[in-house]
């Protein structure tokens, strides 16, 4: 069998399993929706070039590439970044803010480890066309709201910063080469405080400034009161006040949108560097024990390189895989096992067809029914409507149904009762 | 940007058509969900050797198979069978009858035609581990009750044969090598009547009996109605009236599903030689103006093929092209259009924060909710709110908001009041 098995990192996902995944997968969608987004659905396999395009040729080692049956060089898709960049070049009539959601499978091809596998699920959520605090606040808005319908709300934080504010502010303190520092300040969480300032030094960052570029990194608190305190950072510099208020609107608009008290202003959060320009965020587990959830932030300069227009752009991928363990900690992962409304036993075989009958009707009623396809004993019939969870049972036998009746079980407390067959569908539906 | 758009037969599929995509992709899962059949999740890219199994290396000739990275040799899933057989055999604990169904892309490298594409969607819809007209009747009642919630039951019919009954047929008339006659029966649609007569012939078929099968072969009706007249016609042939008694049954098990009058006897379906041991069906357009549907069957001998235990199986994998064609001619191919519930325009940038707070209260109630995000004017906001045919705009303005109140405008009628705020989310919900 090891010859047609599953691949690594690829999954067999049976139905008790895919049933909690999906129920996830439906708050992210049903969220992402209410918020107006759009689904949209698009190619598994690309030209090569379109992921060239952003992330260079070394990129595509991790991916699934290959030549097809015709000669064209082709990539699963790793991202949906790029796909999406070419829908909105192709259109020059989409009406903004263009809005769009997907939820699809992605591939690389990766070491296979806990919470890293060669095919997963990710949801995209992104406005193209506005560039505002507005559409920035809406994207937090959407992750944050999921993490509260999914019950962990308390146990989710995201970590904000515009790398306009962290630039305008490396750049009053007379730093110039802000793209390297960011660099450094990007790789802080993994050095010690000595090797982040030696780091700094050795960008040609002052002792005095790396020390004020540590404290101003290792801010981390509510929005609006941190945004209080940077605004005396540097009173004079012009732009560092711009992007201090732009920080303050986005604060007030999160607070409208009710979701402030998951957010914090974290200046180290920078997300690599070629890619962001405004932006930028990352939701973490708040007790620190597990790795980033996911991240996203603003890319107004990417799209532009897929086509002719230039259009600002804001967004997440949503992953399964961290916040997947986050809800199993919690107790918050949806129970793995069939739900089932009514199973319809028939007492003998002479009473199948009336059997199969009524489970027509109750699906017409939009149940989940099941009945009995094997001519198999009543104690059978009900050992399988348990594994199911059915909720209720249906005991079809000649004999009620001579009486012009059913009995309905009552799987829970194991009540019967006698219900006329013309009430049926009331009595359960 | 020709090297970085589409593939052939693949496509990008904006909101405005995939919103139609989901509708109908929805009320064939919500079908099989409410007749009980559960949904899994498999991997998109598999061993190419899964293949090699049912199909033979040489029809691995029409998929995209590659070698990954690390040497493996593999394949984008062409049809889920094989996966499925591997998920059954897996598993000795699973509970019969498996009932599973999956929506998701398959791909397969063929010449781009209409109707057929490189990437395509799927729903495999199976019952695996019974064997009975009970489980052979369910699988065609979804399919039936599938097209019916289409709103095209009546542009549908189910050509219905069963291989068993054909061959026993075929054996009463003294047929002996009938896995060659179904073979020429199974061509019987492209060819003349002399034609057809003459492959006979040349199968060993005498005279006279090449024109019983020819009429054998040319009944389509009412599967109750026609199985009476074959219980006829060969009396004394046990396995015969076997066959006819199972073909009644599975008719008295449709007309309990309430879906025999879709249903037709033909026993010129035979749907290829390798694969079907019993039922075979077709869903075809009733006024013949396009191809087949799709169709499916009875597999009993395939998925020991992919482990030790043996299997029965029954089921079909509904395919969306040729169905899209004709609810797309019968004027059921849902709206091509984006549907909102409320936009939510404020008449000023001061009011923004509370129309986003508005919003977040309506989506609560799991209403879809868009609002401006880019500070625009009230006019260009209603532009907007009419692009993605919002049924309400709730005008938020500094006056309504002293006292107490926003507007409401339906947006059909064009008729607006004032409402109280704390009576909003009661008033549109």
């Amino acid at each position: 069998m090891s010859d047609i098995e599953s691949l690594k990192g690829f999954y067999d996902r049976y139905p008790e399993e895919f049933a909690a995944w999906r129920e996830v997968i439906d708050v992210v969608e049903t969220t992402a929706a209410e918020f107006g987004f759009r689904e949209i659905n698009t190619p598994a396999v690309e030209r090569q070039k379109l992921y060239e395009i952003k992330s260079g040729e070394e990129l595509l080692e991790q991916t699934y590439s290959f030549e097809d049956k015709g000669g064209r060089k082709v990539t699963l898709t790793p991202e949906q970044t790029p796909t999406r960049a070419r829908l909105v070049q192709q259109r020059k009539d989409l009406k903004t803010p263009i809005k769009w959601y997907d939820t699809s499978k992605r591939w690389r091809y990766e070491n296979v480890q806990k919470g890293r596998d060669r095919e997963f699920f990710q949801t995209d959520i992104d406005v193209f066309g506005i560039e505002s605090v507005e559409a920035d606040a809406e994207v937090i808005a959407v992750a944050a709201t999921i993490y509260e319908r999914l019950g962990v709300a308390d146990r989710v934080e995201f970590l904000i910063n515009d790398r306009t504010l962290l630039d305008a502010l490396l750049d009053a303190e007379g730093i110039e080469n802000t793209d390297e520092v960011m660099g450094v300040i990007d790789d802080k969480e993994k050095l010690s405080r000595e090797e982040f300032l030696t780091a700094l030094r050795n960008a040609g960052v002052t002792h005095e400034s790396a020390e004020r570029v540590d404290e101003l990194t290792s801010i981390r608190g509510p929005i609006a009161e941190e945004v209080d305190r940077l605004r005396d950072l540097a009173p004079d510099d012009e732009a560092a006040q711009d992007a201090v208020d732009r920080m303050a609107d986005l604060a007030a608009a999160l607070e409208s949108y009710g979701v402030a008290d998951v957010c914090k202003l974290d200046l180290s959060i920078v997300r690599g560097l070629a890619y962001y320009t405004g932006l930028v965020f990352e939701a973490f587990d708040s007790e620190g024990e597990l790795r980033a959830l996911f991240g996203g932030g603003r890319y107004d300069d990417l799209v532009s390189l897929f086509g002719s227009q230039d259009v600002p752009a804001v967004g997440f991928a949503f992953g399964y895989s961290t916040t997947r363990e986050l809800l199993k900690k919690e107790g918050e992962w949806p129970a793995e096992e069939l739900s089932t409304d009514v199973y319809v036993a028939a007492v003998s075989a002479d009473v199948r067809d009336e059997a199969l009958s009524f489970a027509s009707d109750l699906r017409m009623e939009g149940l989940v029914v099941e009945t009995d396809l094997a001519d198999r004993g009543l104690g059978s019939q009900f050992g399988y409507a348990d594994s199911i969870n059915a909720d209720t049972v249906l005991i079809v036998g000649q004999r009620d149904l001579d009486n012009g009746e059913v009995t309905v079980r009552d799987m829970d407390s194991g009540d019967e009762e006698q219900v006329p067959i013309e009430d049926l569908v009331d009595e359960v539906a």
